[in-house]
């Protein structure tokens, strides 16, 4: 039922007409011209829609199960795997010196959009070893480095990431798995991990996994933890596999959904690992690499979104149910199809304005990473550090609004599992929760990112904004519909900074405000890509494709962006109203 | 892990406090005393959080079987069933002369907020039961009556409501059923129903289906229609089970939620059934009785919003994680616990505050159905049929998000069954979609119920709303806090209205921002309870009850009434941003 139509043309759109990418002055760019990324991005979709979606549902019903120790993933996940292994969609982005494509991270990106939202839980094995990859590629030493990279490349060995234990998540500082030095020069793990998705599968012949720990004698809390990696099997000097490692999944989670990940509880029982960088630089490890993560989550919100809303509208185009107010649009059926429905026009405008504006910006904000990370470009380093909480936060949270949205298309036939709609919601409800819970990454944005820099970053943003819309306004027909709301949205978030700013010495005013804050500055985000967006529609051939790019951008500039004006009233209600009932009393 | 707490005090508050309903000019209110509302609600509250809570994990996770035609539900249904059906708990608010209590509907409404929120899967099997009682009990024959209505009211029987067919739910005029008139003056009943919730079950001896079919020659459409009664088991004259009627469970349907409760494909294979009310007037028999039926499901939104909310506020306090901005509030333990940070606080108020002020819209507008039912008031009888649609839409879509609010607050632990927190999420969903699709609701409020009898009703509730603003407003206490955004909110809902009358000549305009006016609505119901809860609390002895009350109710003026302004901002962009996009550029 869930058939997935990857998004082609849109993608296509915006790196070239709306990004300009080929144009871009970022080393490696210069690939990223129009037919090769059409060649590569079709080939991505391909994959999507023909190997990855068919096994949505299939993961979702099967779920993945532990038998003396070893978890079985769903039929078919591992020919799947497979696939996406020989065809080096891994290593698209990573480092040629280890078997990567050195592509920029963007095409990455571009095609995470697409497998994401083909089979959420599936893309995860291989999302989770980039992360693994990155971590190492960062931090390890040469001797690891050489070890473990070429095969979380090749895909051959996955990778996974270990922080929450039972009684800590966020709040790090509070772990408690210990890491002894031996006379080797290892290290051995003891303590229990949970939550720990991929932590044992059979797709690959080996796990590593980064495990953060403490060493006896370290410093109490963030500063005394380290990162360690201990794979599944111990690796020989030869490169062959050794013994088992004193590792195991005690257990596996039962979720909402992402059924066919494995999500599991890991016992360390003594395992040998090495060292990742230096002792107690742990966290440090692990926050070089989560603006990526974070990134690739918001891809998942958007992704899921983007699969949900796409058999909405097929469903309500097929569904024959009432009459439109006007003529009918199907006189020689019973009814008319749903899509007549202005209140259904409705959901589905919601999330098609959410999805593409979404895809724009988490492309946009990868751009950014390209040119610091290639391009040396500090600026624009400073604002995806930035923008990543809000990428996080509000394309997990609006797009699994959305997925909730395509469900209502369905009436009674979104709640039955048959038609896919309710996996979309169960497996899109997970983003908003992991790699940084929501609300922390409303704390990160304006705990952190916001006064970083004396504020420089957010200036450079408004003036970008700012100057877009100067270079702009004198087309009329961008003004009106897309600018000057953006004009006054872009207003809404500044008032909302500068409110932050004057109740500094009150922390509770801007804690108390961090999600509206992270909101508003979504919107104003996706805004700014509309416009972005509607300038390049307007610049190009009047074809189909950019009149409903224009009629969609009208919409979410009229119907979603005013949310703004909202959210900085709640801002401005201050904390007090918030935090005014005692603890006991709830 | 999901204990639940009956609101006792609160129901006690919003009863005696605010409605004041032993004072209230209703026949039979007399009885309802704040003695015996305190003593009946704390048994129901007992049987809530002692027999239905406990079950309530149990029914997700066993969920229902078809085996041989015959639906076993989870373990201890049964019991937990005779246990309400023994407590003479269905038929509180029923006729005497079946059997009933004769209780007023709001003391049977206050009653359902607590066994909705303890086991929503568990409660329905007897909800549907009160459903197709009142179908009986105002359209059926005597002799009808005679034979079904007793035994509904014991609970030895329960009912069911037949109406969606695979290729229709809502546009009911498609419906292909069809029912042969005999010569006995019976019906051969023959087609298939799906979607039929309690279709199917081994709680009773019999299950009496209300089922909509055409009779040969009936007029196409809606007007067509006609509502017989099919029982699974035949009835003898002197009221003994005979035969198994020709009609049974063909599947259970898989679904995200309400696991507990059996979902049928009910085929009716020329089942015996009697006319209930006139031929072709079936249609107009179901909706007599929506009115209270859709009052139930708003009722059920709430309710897992409460559930959920209690069990999020339990964990915020227990579970240690960072620390407080300003001084810590556990300085001798590792962390403090979640509910100091202000997000986390801003999630529990945003719950708590529309889980009060929905228990009071609630409760009044069962009082105004009593108002009508028992004391002939034709005003309350209008009030209460343009406030339906609201209750059923605003308190499912924002019991839903309090769910989901509530899910958050637990982190990644949310997201595994284990905590409960998943299971709230994936029964409330169901609400917004059952018993007409919250899109339906919108549709019938500005369709139908807008502009019934001129705009009288409408005009009514904006004159009680300030009739109580211009009683109140000399206290200061109340008027910058609840009264003045009260005001403001409300003039935003006549703007919209407003609008809606000067667009009367393009429908399209209502219909497009229909769910917006329902939720405007919604927001000023909620406000105006808050503002009358507020007057109340101030009223009373200045304990800690009522400050809690008061704080929040100074959230939902400061925090959510202010969505009023979106709703209206987006009403008034209109219908063609809507509409613009043909249906095949979907």
């Amino acid at each position: 039922m869930a058939a997935y139509s990857p998004p082609l043309d849109d993608l296509d759109f915006v790196l070239h007409d709306v990004l300009r990418v080929s144009e871009a002055a970022i080393p490696g760019y210069d690939q990223l011209d129009r037919e090769t990324t059409a060649a590569i991005l079709a080939e991505a979709g391909r994959l999507a829609a023909e190997a990855l979606a068919p096994l949505n549902a299939v993961g979702d019903r099967e779920g993945c199960r532990l038998e003396n120790g070893v978890v079985r993933t769903p039929a078919g996940f591992k020919a799947a795997y497979d696939a996406v292994a020989e065809g080096g969609w891994i290593g698209i982005d990573l480092d040629p010196d280890y078997g990567g494509q050195g592509m920029p991270h963007l095409l990455n990106t571009a095609v995470g959009t697409m497998h994401a939202a083909a089979n959420m839980a599936l893309n995860m094995y291989w999302g989770l070893s980039h992360g693994a990859y990155n971590a190492l590629h960062e931090h390890a030493s040469e001797a690891l480095k050489a070890t473990w990279l070429p095969k979380l490349v090749t895909g051959e060995w996955s990778g996974t990431m270990n922080l929450t234990e039972p009684h800590c998540g966020t709040d790090l500082g509070l772990l408690r798995t210990r890491a002894e030095p031996q006379e080797d020069g290892s290290y051995r793990i003891t303590g229990q991990k949970i939550f720990i998705s991929a932590g044992e599968h059979d797709l690959t012949d080996n796990i590593v996994h980064l495990v953060l720990a403490r060493i006896p004698g370290a410093p109490a809390g963030v500063k005394g933890i380290s990162l360690f990696v201990a794979p599944k099997f111990l690796v020989n000097p030869d490169g062959s596999l050794g013994d088992r490692n004193a590792l195991s999944c005690g257990k596996l989670e039962e979720k909402m959904g992402i059924h066919g990940n494995a999500t599991c509880v890991m016992n360390y029982d003594g395992a040998t690992g090495g060292l990742v960088g230096e002792p107690h630089k742990g966290l440090r490890a692990m926050f070089t690499m989560m603006n990526e993560a974070r990134l690739a989550v918001g891809v998942q919100g958007l992704a899921q979104a983007d699969a949900a809303c796409q058999i909405a509208a097929s469903y309500a185009r097929e569904r024959l149910q009432g009459r439109a107010a006007g003529a009918p649009a199907n006189p020689d059926g019973p009814a008319d199809p749903l899509i007549v429905h202005p209140d259904v026009r409705r959901m589905l405008m919601d999330q098609r304005a959410f999805v593409e504006g979404g895809r724009a910006f988490v492309l946009w904000a990868c751009m950014l990473i390209d040119a610091h990370q290639r391009g040396g470009d500090a600026k624009a380093d400073a604002l995806v550090s930035l923008l990543t909480p809000v990428v996080k936060g509000f394309l997990t949270d609006k797009g699994f609004d959305a997925t909730v949205q395509a469900q209502q298309v369905f009436g009674g036939h979104g709640y039955i599992e048959e038609t896919g709609a309710s996996q979309f919601v169960r497996d899109a409800r997970i983003a908003m929760i992991y790699e940084g819970a929501n609300g922390v990454q409303a704390l990160d944005l304006v705990g952190r990112k916001l006064g970083a820099d004396g504020g420089k970053p957010i200036m450079g943003f408004f003036e970008e904004v700012k100057a877009f819309i100067k270079d702009n306004e004198a087309d009329e027909r961008l003004k009106a519909d897309f600018l000057d709301p953006l004009k006054a949205a872009s207003k809404d978030l500044q008032a909302a900074a500068m409110h932050f700013v004057q109740t500094i010495k009150t922390p509770n005013v801007a804690l108390a405000g961090s999600t509206d804050f992270l909101h508003l500055f979504g919107h104003v985000c996706l805004g700014y890509m509309w416009a972005r967006m509607g300038q390049a529609a307007l610049a190009g051939p009047e074809d189909d494709f950019r009149r409903a790019k224009l009629a969609t951008g009208r919409y979410y500039m009229a119907r979603l962006l005013p949310a703004t004006a909202l959210h900085l009233a709640r801002i401005r209600s201050g904390d007090e109203v918030v935090m005014a009932l005692p603890a006991e009393a709830f």
